[in-house]
């Protein structure tokens, strides 16, 4: 599919545009060369980085992050959530921080690229910065937050949202967040200094790799992020009555796993058959008691809704309830739904750093499209705080939290050069 | 629904009954008595017992047993797979040996009923021969076989059929079988030496509940059972594409979770649409890597197919198989079925013995129904190498391995006077 670039409407002046370093390039060798290093890291045997945060290839990986920064010029310092942070100074420190980065923990069994091509390409800008001897009017901030892929860690407390029960849950690390934080050098204790004065910031920018095939399918190079989709999380349970799977004729069962198959692809079936791009998945199923000779007498199984659009949320939930009503009438099972406290809201991005990018994108002669983020992303809490901007990158294949995910190093370059002259053209406006 | 009790044609004469002592019957209060004692073995909070084999209440349930044994007159002795053998004398010891009784181990979280109330008859038996003076041309011996639930191993061991590889199996006391047949004073070292000469048994009968509804709700004492069902297992799994569950529109998924609850859903189907009394079961489902948030790459499932006809059984499997073909070619995964090396096949029991059980219930004026055992048993082993009968007492509402099991004294007394009296008639066989 060869998706077609539409012409974009500029919210705001290009006019300091031309006269600067527009010729700067982001340098695919360099960018790739950094993504190697970092991926020896937590290397797993896949070929991708098993590196949860808290664990020993995180602790490796960020002291080796910090010794780049340091080596770039920049002033680094561990936040109390231990989001590491590198500072630029602007030529009029009394202005607010432009802020860029992403994170480089991973997932267990995750890839090379997700979290990872954001911090890279934020140390890429700075390089490019001090090659070409480019000022900015504002200070600058390089990122790279603490445990994203665990629940939005940094950014979260970032925002001054990070709640103590949320500390106390367990990491894929096997250290509880709280306990992680001070292994990588935060303070859980005074958790409250992390969150940022909004005053002292002008935007943030994050580049992501897209984790979905639409751009990588529609040969399009940069993705403008309109915002990222909503996610609602629900427990749901499904009630039958345990028994022996010998003694129970097929006809007296009341067999929860049943009910729940049911509702698995009623799940699906809704999910498509609705206009839009909502998404909603079943990801994990358990059925209790679990041995292959009794009749499941309970099964509990997730559910995740996603979208742009809070109120379509919304109705593809009312639409799976009125679902397990019907499916648990007709099999005698009881069904209950408790939701997860993990939910965000759809954050929308910046409009005008959305045009920004896109004006830059254009400039640069790549193509590019608006299109919402379906995964979750530190930008999603920025968003609340500061104008916020995301740009993607393709995932070829759309592959992604796997060893198999890959972002070609031009791609990569691509979207580190969209940054360098984003960020220049956000330093620019008043 | 009122099962009629069929009339019964007789295979063997009954000529030398009436002069015994047929009033004899076994006593509801101590059999219960003997239950609840058993009972605080390991008991758990719900009101039944956790003794899984080889656990401490398992140790402890297993001395209170042995002393039973010895108050009641009988020669105790361990084998080498740790079966408790009680041995009462014949008046001719060189004939071979009547061999009755069941398990007292328990699943985890299981009821005061399966297996206890087989072993429970079994003293009851002897205690009511002590108490009349009742004495048999052929010795008796009283069994109560090494955990039974853990993959009838006792028994097996007693066949001179349990495999290295079985011994390695870790059971669900945390043990290994190997370390847990030490730990109840067996020898595993030995095990070759529990395995029992078959020209030593004259029979095996085993008294166990029904573990189903058919005798409660048929409102039918005793059960002649005809045979075990044959049990097989696979393991199932369904491969599928891992995918983020945000970024990978709903038809862009090749989700593994759709084509396995479309799997188990065929399963159900097809076992209740076929005629008989064949049943298919999945208990156990396992989505991986199992987040919220990932597209289901892989599902393994478990598959039990039991009947009492191995090519009933094979049917099933058939017809679930091209299912499972016709799925995978709609969905675009792929369906692997793994068998696990734990099949049993059908086990007929003796059909003189089953004609003496069902003459003995009628004798006794007790309602009696010949079915088959859908679940496994001791009995299945023993088949092999005696001639053995089982004797079912009814379940309440059929709940089995749950502490909601239950089996009123007066139906647990019918069974051990059904029991006492087939020995005596099985004793007078020539």
């Amino acid at each position: 599919m060869k998706v077609l670039v539409a012409a974009s409407v500029l919210a705001f002046s290009f006019t300091a545009f031309a006269d600067s370093h527009d010729d700067v390039r982001a340098d695919p060798a360099r960018m790739q060369s950094r993504i190697d290093t970092l991926g020896k890291f937590g290397f797993n045997p896949e070929g991708g980085v098993s590196r949860v945060a808290y664990s020993d290839a995180d602790l490796a990986g960020r002291e080796w992050l910090k010794r780049e920064m340091e080596q770039l010029g920049l002033e680094v310092r561990t936040d109390t959530a231990g989001n590491i942070i590198g500072r630029r100074a602007g030529n009029d420190n009394s202005l607010p921080t432009i802020l860029f980065g992403s994170h480089i923990d991973s997932v267990p069994g995750g890839g090379n690229y997700d979290g990872q091509v954001g911090v890279v390409a934020a140390l890429e800008v700075i390089e490019l910065m001090n090659e070409h001897g480019l000022s900015t009017r504002h200070p600058l901030e390089v990122v790279s937050f603490t445990d994203e892929e665990g629940g939005l860690t940094g950014s979260r407390a970032f925002i001054g949202k990070l709640t103590d029960s949320a500390m106390q849950t367990m990491s894929s690390s096997g250290y509880s967040i709280r306990d992680g934080i001070a292994r990588v050098g935060g303070d859980p204790d005074r958790i409250g200094e992390a969150a940022r004065d909004p005053d002292t910031l002008k935007a943030f920018l994050e580049l992501h790799i897209e984790q979905g095939a639409f751009l990588h399918e529609g040969e399009v190079q940069i993705g403008v992020v309109e915002g990222i989709v909503g996610i609602r999380w629900w427990n749901i349970t499904v009630f039958g009555v345990a028994n022996h799977g010998g003694t129970t004729p097929m006809n007296r069962r009341t067999d929860a796993l049943v009910t729940a198959a049911e509702l698995a692809l009623a799940v699906n079936l809704i999910a498509s058959d609705m206009e839009g791009r909502q998404v909603a998945t079943v990801g994990r199923i358990e059925a209790f008691p679990g041995a292959p000779n009794v009749i499941p007498g309970k099964v509990v199984m997730s559910l995740e809704i996603r979208d742009l659009d809070s109120a379509k949320m919304q109705k593809v939930l009312d639409a799976v309830q009125a679902a397990a009503d019907a499916l648990a009438r007709e099999y005698g099972t009881t069904i209950e739904f408790v939701e997860i406290d993990t939910a965000s809201p759809p954050a929308p991005t910046d409009e005008a750093i959305r045009d920004v990018i896109a004006a830059t994108a254009e400039k640069l002669g790549y193509s590019y499209q608006r299109m919402p983020s379906g995964a979750g992303h530190d930008a999603q809490d920025l968003a609340t705080i500061t104008p916020t901007g995301m740009i993607f990158v393709p995932s070829v294949g759309g592959i992604s939290h796997s060893p198999k995910e890959f972002t070609p190093p031009e791609d990569m370059a691509r979207g580190a050069s969209v940054l360098l002259h984003s960020i220049l053209a956000v330093d620019r406006m008043e």
